[in-house]
């Protein structure tokens, strides 16, 4: 296995992968184990700076078996769709040799040797925010540089698409288009770059989250149960969405914003409306503003977060229909989230200064807590602390201000990115989150 | 125009028409003047003794323009569809001749008369509960007799639709059909009925009501954005509903409830799904959970109410569940109310035991006016007094009690009511609304 086999050598790498938001969206496989979706789909890549799974993977003659700690807990890497992955990646594995350290693995070594993960979102698990698409997608990033897997991003994207689904779109930065494929196999369900993040930089991303105290929820049962159940989802994915699919290419090619964001907002809603013509319907759902019990105990059901979603969907076409050109486009996905992609940091400002007006903090909230990310819009926006969001006047567009509710505390906190880049190996070894003489997490 | 036409008679005619809910549910028209619609729907009628218009109509050569009251105020009849209905009565009408009261009407006179009109809801007016539906019919249904129209109700029912499209559904009793037609005059688009009341007389129909404080608001804006933005409509028109309509119609014939109750509850799914596939989204709406102000000035685009569609649904849904076989459907309209249609007396007593568990009311209000219509089914739940609601033990089929939210004060009140008969005349002088001295409202 190595010229010093004897010796406890432990080789690590660390990789930073992002996460992202589709604006086509993902919903309803056509094949569940190798998920294959039922039509191709479109996002951005988040700036890893505000959101990102960072993983070190180690392996080590010393490890007994596979293990992995996701966000300082120790979890399981027996489900099918881990163990899928990991099969995937030790198949294409190569040659690695590290003079330095005298280790020498060969290509047939990495099937018997195991692996240790270490893995952490600097943003909530399971807020909705694709954390398992990022996850996944390090996982497969990092694995496939320590064990020398020669393939492209392309041919990773298939094998993280295997752990989930969206996570073969966080193989690359900026617009990403997850090809649905045609294969029975899935070799071509892949991702492709369609630009990279410098290509259209303008863009503002501010994501209000909601909870950050829910539970993981699959989105699994729920897909399944709209391809069975809707008789809209056929019609969506067959004929609504590829026709999308080329308007939102060429929207990204174009700058267009108009464009952009009228796809944006319609697929977003659509989603929701074939989840709504499921049986029985789907609703997305926030713990904060009313806990339900499940509607059945196989699946957890979420509920629409009414406090929420709608006073943002208002607000965004109220001001969009008042400008006569929008401004900001809105996407929901299955979690209690909403993501507003702005024009540009002037329209960004604009919008937070609205986002700020209709969901103050809490009054012993900290600012600096509040809005993260980017706080340099906050300054844009003029505001500096907490006395100027209680001086916000209500939007111009505003006809009755009498009417104009405020939702002091329904949003925990905003995070201000953009359009960010792909996967990248942190070489600075201080970032591992691996001790390098025990091959456990720091 | 009359043997004595110096003498200042008063002609009147007094009829009741009963209000109706879709099961397969009617949105978007292929033509707004003449109300033609896109798709079939069905409906079934409600019980008049719970939900009804009563409308009295009179003639007199001393009314100088046609006028109309409508519960107790004075409405203007100048709209375009209140128009189109009379002129087509008008070109209808025959000879009237009242020996006793010694006044003789000819067809051509009738190009002449002005009417009154006076029509009484005995349920709250624009609160979802079609009462444009039964109005307009119960307009066309009174001023037929009164001018002698000699068309049958398949005739009217074209005309009322000209007034409110639904309305055409309310010319029958039990089990209604609105064909959509394929003539570009709308004379095939009319109603027909499939079964009688007494058909299937088992079902029991408890509607909740959440607001009757609502304004009026227009469905036709909602109609009109959805049939020109939403991508799934026509694949619902097109494609879905004419399936369903047969399954539907064989569902009814053979008083099969699963059946009838699955394509009940996707049918309502499917309609507010493809109201969130508008641009913008249109939710449903309840001034009691929150105030918002309308989206635009053009248009008052309500706002679903989850306080109280998720928690009806979600107990449905379990209930229908746990039992392996529906016990109820649940059927949501372009309002703030629940219609909840039960297999049965039984089911239905089980139902309003869930209803009440989870809306209970406001502790000043009186058991007396929270449920109202046919009170046999509060008996056969078991509930004389207010201490009965407070002791209702969650149903058996909620697992984690602790979850379970109660919802007092969301609803105003319960009717339960029945399938019911279609229009008649009230010969009973005392039932009219309409001075007969005078021809004003009484």
């Amino acid at each position: 296995m190595a010229a010093e086999s004897g010796k406890k050598w432990v080789l690590t790498v660390t990789a930073q992968t992002p996460t992202n938001i589709a604006v086509i969206k993902y919903w309803g496989k056509r094949d569940e184990d190798l998920i294959l979706p039922i039509n191709d789909s479109i996002s951005v890549t988040l700036d890893p700076d505000h959101l990102c799974t960072t993983t070190s993977v180690a392996v080590s003659p010393a490890f007994t078996h596979d293990r992995m700690w996701l966000n300082g807990k120790e979890v399981s890497l027996s489900g099918g769709r881990y163990q899928n992955c990991l099969r995937e990646l030790r198949s294409r594995a190569s040659d690695v040799e590290d003079e330095e350290k005298g280790i020498k693995i060969t290509k047939k070594d990495w099937e018997k040797l195991h692996v240790h993960v270490v893995s952490y979102n600097n943003f909530p698990t399971a807020a909705g925010l694709a954390s398992s698409a990022a996850g996944l997608a390090c996982l497969v990033f990092s694995l496939a540089k320590l064990m020398n897997v020669k393939e492209d991003h392309s041919k990773l994207s298939a094998i993280a698409r295997q752990g989930s689904g969206s996570a073969c779109r966080s193989l690359y930065g900026g617009f990403v288009k997850w090809i649905m494929g045609k294969e029975e196999n899935g070799s071509d369900s892949i991702a492709v770059q369609l630009a990279d993040e410098k290509h259209w930089d303008d863009l503002v991303i501010i994501i209000a989250v909601v909870s950050s105290r829910q539970k993981e929820t699959s989105s699994t049962s729920g897909m399944r149960d709209t391809v069975e159940t809707s008789m809209l989802i056929k019609h969506r994915a067959k004929e609504v969405v590829p026709k999308r699919i080329i308007q939102m290419e060429e929207a990204i090619k174009n700058r267009d914003f108009p464009a952009f964001a009228r796809l944006t907002c319609a697929d977003s809603n659509q989603f929701h409306a074939v989840c709504l013509d499921t049986l029985p319907p789907i609703f997305y759902m926030n713990d904060t503003s009313h806990r339900q019990e499940p509607f059945f105990n196989s699946s957890f059901i979420n509920v629409i977060v009414p406090h929420f979603y709608l006073p943002i969907i208002s607000c965004v076409e109220k001001w969009n229909r008042h400008e006569e050109t929008p401004q900001v486009a809105y996407t929901f996905d299955a979690g209690p989230n909403a993501v507003l992609i702005s024009h540009n940091r002037k329209a960004a400002a604009l919008l937070l200064q609205r986002l700020l007006f209709y969901f103050p903090p809490q009054s012993d909230t900290d600012l600096n807590s509040y809005v993260i990310g980017d706080k340099t819009i906050l300054k844009d926006a003029g505001i500096h602390e907490m006395k100027d969001i209680e001086a916000l006047a209500p939007p111009p567009e505003i006809k009755d201000t009498n009417l104009t509710q405020r939702h002091k505390g329904d949003v925990s906190y905003f995070i201000c990115t953009r359009p960010g880049r792909g996967p990248v190996v942190l070489t600075d070894e201080s970032r591992s989150l691996i001790n390098p003489e025990t091959g456990l997490p720091k």
